[in-house]
């Protein structure tokens, strides 16, 4: 089988020769996997990129579009652009099953709309969210949402709940994974009338093993596998804790540089605190799927370099190799059958 | 002059053996200053503790309170009882000149709603807020409100901000502090439709270094001196930080501990590991003031130890010092006059 792969070669703070160079690096590490690339895009500036790498060339098309949308395009406009320019049409080619999955790197609230257009939601989903995997003290915990959908209801949040777990399910491989949600302490009568309905509507919820409210700090403790938020304090959580690591970053590089014995001891163990950056290198964390959309669309941080972009693109294959939409699918079929009731409970919940 | 400090006995995790403890460390800390303390709360179980430290014994008085409130005791109950329970009756001598401040470890919602109603909020603002200080790379930042105020209103935030700016400028010292807006992004259109509408009434506000948005990375980088937010983002954002300082620690004792010259690397660089840890010491960091009443009123974390609590009656016999309630009244009669400008401009913005 040979997997499809739309690329937006504009999208992203350096254009072209970011997203091909990662493309390069991502079909050496898929090794024994067949893939092709379609990029969109000014077709000259992709193909002066292309010529650079010959395998890759091999293996790829360029489609030209006549409207040309970077990350300095105003959102609005790159919107009212539609299927025209090289994000719609490389979003467009998955819709037309041209393509297995598309990556853009460009304005996540376009392309965002745009998906949502092109693509739709799968049945029982009003809004795609978009989680990040984190790495917490006992593994890894996914976040959802985490800045595509700023105000949310007590419904939007409970879809976030079975999207992120069935995305825990496979992607993290945990059988049964645990769900929390978000709130500013984990008493049962803490936080605002939204997570107070999510949370009954939740507890009611079958087959799904929701253990309540978790805290800023359950985060990267690993309490709960799935952490679901709302997507104002979903992206104001994850840029604290990745400001909160620059910051001991810094702390720990300013005590060792501080005396002798400390210059020393970092010579000495130099390939530990390697193992560390390594560990914590925010681009091996790059590719924010946009959940809840027939169709896998992978975001890339705008401001990654090609090692970033590549790890996006391994995203993407990974979602069609696990056939996730499928799996979400027959996850949110109870949720749709079971839709009738919930408005009912929201009403009867005591705040 | 004397510092008279009203203390709650009864509150935190661990009652009146950590609070006395904590209350024998501040004495010893403070010096050349002449402190006297009121413990409010069952007096035959402080007299116990009191007993053990005859220089602290000396300049205490216990007050017995009939109604003793722990932090087992439901908020709604502590909050009935009033100014008759260890905590009504330690914020009510605020209240009635007879402590300079208070400081509690106890509920923070009882202790937070029983202070607004004893104590009063300055002329101009609505509710109260409890800032943190946080560490940054370039040095110290204000983050309010952590808590207290769950939903806010854009007036709320502006009020927020003024007190921010003030406590940034007599606690940390600096001369004009520029304040930011936690946001999901720094792009002027983003965000949720209150947050909007508080930038809008912050750019028009004379005289305040108002930098606009800043996002969480922001915190900890310290982009601005003063980060204005909500009580739920601000606190998950907080928590966000503390957990993630938590997960560094932790792969940072993996990674040294993983190899030969990891652990040789440690041992030898140990007094710098040793400053790290002391500068990140979250007991340092300990004392929450109340922000917007006429009294002053320090929360204590009720799962702290006595060096966290003895440094939260540091920050109260600090804000005593900076005479910091009369600065701020100064400050907030600028927003009492302009009052009635701010509901046309909220209208008149777009957003």
């Amino acid at each position: 089988m040979i997997l499809t792969l739309a690329l937006d070669a504009m999208g992203g703070d350096a254009g072209p020769e970011m997203v091909v160079k990662g493309a390069d690096l991502a079909l050496r590490q898929a090794k024994d996997l067949r893939l092709r690339y379609l990029f969109f895009g000014d077709d000259s500036s992709i193909e002066a990129e292309l010529k650079k790498y010959p395998s890759l060339h091999k293996i790829s098309d360029i489609i030209h579009s006549e409207t040309i949308i970077t990350n300095q395009t105003k959102p609005a406009i790159a919107l009212r652009s539609g299927r025209k320019s090289n994000m719609g049409m490389a979003i467009d080619a998955v819709a037309k099953g041209e393509a297995n999955a598309v990556i853009s790197a460009g304005n996540t609230g376009a392309y965002m709309a745009l998906s949502k257009i092109l693509l739709k939601t799968i049945d029982g989903i009003d809004r795609p969210a978009i989680p990040a995997i984190l790495p917490t003290i006992k593994g890894k915990t996914v976040v959802l949402d985490l800045g595509a959908n700023i105000d949310c209801t007590p419904e939007n949040l409970v879809q976030f709940a079975l999207m992120g777990e069935a995305f825990a399910r496979q992607l993290l491989d945990i059988e049964r994974p645990s769900v929390g949600l978000l709130n500013i302490g984990s008493e049962e009568l803490k936080g605002n009338a939204t997570v107070q309905a999510a949370a009954q509507l939740l507890k009611e919820f079958p087959d799904l093993n929701f253990q309540g409210f978790v805290e800023g700090d359950d985060i990267t403790s690993g309490k709960t596998d799935v952490v679901v938020t709302d997507g104002f304090s979903g992206n104001i959580a994850l840029k604290s804790i990745e400001g909160a690591a620059k910051l001991i970053g810094h702390f720990l590089k300013d005590s060792l540089n501080g005396s002798f014995r400390g210059k020393l001891g970092y010579i000495v163990a130099k390939p530990a605190f390697r193992q560390l950056q390594t560990k914590s290198d925010p681009r091996l964390y790059n590719g924010a799927v946009f959940l809840g959309l027939k169709g896998i669309a992978v975001k890339s941080h705008g401001g990654t370099d090609f090692v970033g972009f590549a790890n996006a693109i391994g995203v993407a294959i990974s979602m069609i190799q696990h056939n996730f939409i499928k799996d979400i699918e027959e996850r949110l079929s109870i949720l749709t059958s079971k839709e009738e009731r919930l408005p009912i409970s929201t009403l009867t919940m005591e705040i």
